[in-house]
């Protein structure tokens, strides 16, 4: 089977928006809070962001299972690796927001028109790469070893890869939030209905999934 | 994390049905049609019924790809294994539905009161079990190697365990069918309310899939 570029548990607000303006390390998502942003799957039993309330095993928690499932390596933008701008020699000490032993457990191919050695921590290891988007993804494909590769985001990487046609599915979670202003996927997920079917699959929770795969030619 | 015990991925009709009176070699699910029970999900890219029709990568894909995630090890009822009842020496050379190659890749328990020798086809090895319940499930959960083991059915097998108390998740797909008569798994899904948490998700494929988790004491 083919290997696919998939979009997993990417957040946006209802008005389209992954992160809010002004990102900082104080701020990993601007303006938006991420307790806000992702409150809704933060009970699952396989969720990220466990808060120790009473944990869902329900249409949220089977997306969350889902999120690493088949997954070989991940392409991500700069911003999300790092809420610095500039040359990566600014901030050695910077190793991503996830500490010791990042949740990959994959190759990580970080988008940066600047250099930096490869970084290994614990079974997660992240390349920093400036190819053409084309080549970056031959490039993951390959090290997943014959598994899919995931698009981590943030919502300007997944757009360009968008643009570029080279996105096979998207799972996007909406949030009842509105953010106004920030970091934006899209105006709508039905501008992409020329290219993908979409489905949209109501949670009781109160955030909906959406569900985008490739119209085959 | 412990182990559990789940349901994952099991058809009824509307009137809550999983199979027709009947059953025999000539009709694996008695009176029911699997075309018409299993018409919903056949067409997903990771389904186990694939027609050749266009494959969807929407929600009941979803659902297709997880039933085998994290599972070690599968307990099924002999009707689930075979058409014939009574010793299994009436049938020697009955090996299952599934060929050479089932699709299970793991330990597969079947519940019944005549023995016989385990079987292994490809990477599955079927036994032969006639314990109690609660020691069958603890022997599957033994050989699952510290993944979750799958409650592969019929309906009355789910309803042994249910009765019991022995089960932990079920994902049941609700196909808009009616049977009128058969082997029951429930009146109506609501029955379990008092144990279990219920979503209910609607599929844009016309079936409902119902995700029950046990409430924790």
């Amino acid at each position: 089977m083919a290997q696919l570029l998939k979009v997993q548990c990417f957040t946006v607000t209802a008005d389209g928006y992954g992160a809010g303006d002004d990102q900082r390390l104080d701020q990993p998502f601007g303006h938006l809070s991420p307790q806000e942003l992702f409150t809704r799957r933060s009970n699952t039993a396989s969720g990220a962001f466990g808060d120790g309330g009473p944990q869902t095993r329900g249409i949220d928690d089977l997306f969350a299972r889902d999120m690493h499932h088949g997954i070989g390596a991940e392409i991500m933008g700069r911003n999300k690796f790092s809420p610095f701008r500039g040359p990566f020699e600014d901030h050695p000490e910077w190793e991503g927001w996830w500490g010791d032993a990042p949740p990959f457990h994959t190759p990580v191919f970080v988008l940066s028109h600047f250099n930096r050695a490869p970084l290994t921590l614990s079974d997660t290891t992240f390349h920093f790469v400036s190819g053409p988007l084309d080549a970056v993804l031959e490039e993951a494909k390959a090290a997943a070893n014959g598994r899919d590769v995931r698009l981590g985001g943030g919502a300007t990487t997944i757009r360009e890869f968008l643009d570029a046609d080279l996105v096979d599915t998207l799972h996007i979670v909406v949030s009842p939030l509105t953010a106004g202003h920030g970091v934006r996927l899209w105006e709508r997920p039905e501008d992409l209905l020329d290219r993908f079917h979409l489905e949209r699959i109501p949670s009781p929770s109160g955030v909906e999934h959406l569900l985008l795969w490739r119209r085959t030619a």
